[in-house]
């Protein structure tokens, strides 16, 4: 894969500042990355989607955004659309707004539109997501799990992704919604995935395998490769998750992460 | 300090089960520790202490102590006064409740309570704390600081603490309020204190520097020996914590962690 020209992927982790007057760096990032051409407000993970490209018009209507067009697919016929389709042939990135991760994966798993969304991500374009669209970017996505608890065995839910990016799982709302205990269970079932937290108004940017944080708050990273135990395949799935041994990197603005080497590289260097 | 014959601190991350119809694992846990003995209801964390006693009362009611006495302290002045001594004479153990950590520390620090209560370990008494009545345990106490959101530099208080045991410092409600970030920071102020995080209902309890864990969560406990890099002493104090290679060790009811060594051992060994 790593000879393939690929895109960039901005995964954010919700809330990320929209207010016309406010700093936008998340998505001054993002109308960076379309650099004046088209750009697709997906809104496909919300089941009442009115108002969100609204907002998100305002929000970018200072920015070099050339055009911004939304996409919104009400169920899984929809997604072979001519015309639903052909909004994506010309853009320079898509932007998956929030709702229900489901959502999008059931409505444009292995439909013509998700080719189209692979096509753009290869040919070089940005595929940024937000809360449920910043799930959906991995090969397993979290779907729910209890926030604000340590985690118990059985209570987390994973499903299919879009796969965009290989051997992560990442966790959105992060510190916010004290979701620290379901990131380390997922990583327990299976530490090839690295586990990648992100905070409100914060935004992991994939160029290849290198991670870069900008916003306000900080992405977590979970590295379960060093884990001397954990209970997740033995314990009945009401207790409580024990893990020893595990790595966490907390990045801010400007850190890097080498996701191949599961190394951070700290802002100053 | 090791040849020194101490007693038993019994470290609850707060609303531990008081249901008199309940299990009440962790005050089941104090009262095998008091042995039939007495012990000393510490209400001073509260400025509204009403109440507190009586629920006690009920709690520990079928359970194997032999007398429940409450102390309160209302002012420093109060702390020197005979009867509230004399109540802990004879003492096998206090339980400190919730409340303000401060109180306790600014009521009781360099009084003859807090004499009284390092005596009554020293002679192999029990000390019990829930919340507050947790975090005073340590040399360094955590205050606040927010919950929910990733640590600003600026934003943590620490203050001395009761220092019944060294090198660590505690925090609680952990899981349950999203401590994690706050207990990181305080960690990555200085390595070499253990942060050791507690959940709800649940207790790390410590004889010599071994530590068990009861109860129906978790004890988080965050190493930072290896840190490569953190941003705490350079980056200004609204700035985001940024730190490098932290370990962390998820411990269920069971598991057990040497505190000197830094390891955790499965329930299972």
């Amino acid at each position: 894969m790593s000879d393939r020209r690929e895109g960039c992927l901005i995964i954010i982790g919700g809330h990320e500042d929209r207010d016309p007057k406010g700093e936008r760096v998340i998505l001054r990032e993002v109308a960076k990355h379309v650099r004046g051409g088209k750009l697709v407000l997906a809104t496909v993970a919300s089941h009442q989607p009115e108002g969100y490209f609204e907002e998100y018009r305002k929000a970018f209507d200072d920015l070099d955004i050339g055009e911004l067009v939304e996409l919104y697919v009400e169920d899984r016929h929809e997604a072979g659309d001519r015309d639903k389709l052909a909004v994506l042939d010309d853009a320079a990135g898509i932007f998956f707004s929030g709702g229900d991760q489901l959502r999008i994966t059931s409505q444009i798993g292995d439909t013509r539109i998700e080719e189209r969304v692979r096509a753009l991500y290869e040919r070089g374009g940005v595929i940024a997501g937000t809360s449920a669209g910043a799930s959906v970017m991995s090969d397993t996505m979290l779907v729910k799990g209890s926030s604000n608890e340590t985690h118990r065995i059985g209570d987390l839910h994973m499903a299919p992704g879009l796969g965009l990016i290989r051997d992560v799982i990442i966790d959105q709302h992060f510190a916010e919604r004290g979701r620290f205990g379901r990131l380390l269970a997922a990583v327990a079932h299976n530490p090839r995935v690295l586990g990648i937290g992100i905070d409100e108004d914060t935004a992991a940017i994939i160029e290849g395998r290198r991670l870069r944080v900008i916003g306000d708050g900080a992405v977590y990273v979970v590295d379960g490769a060093d884990v001397s135990f954990s209970n997740v395949a033995e314990a009945s799935s009401d207790e409580t998750l024990s893990m020893h041994d595990v790595r966490v990197h907390v990045l801010a603005a400007g850190d890097e992460f080498q996701l191949d080497r599961r190394r951070p590289t700290p802002a100053s260097n």
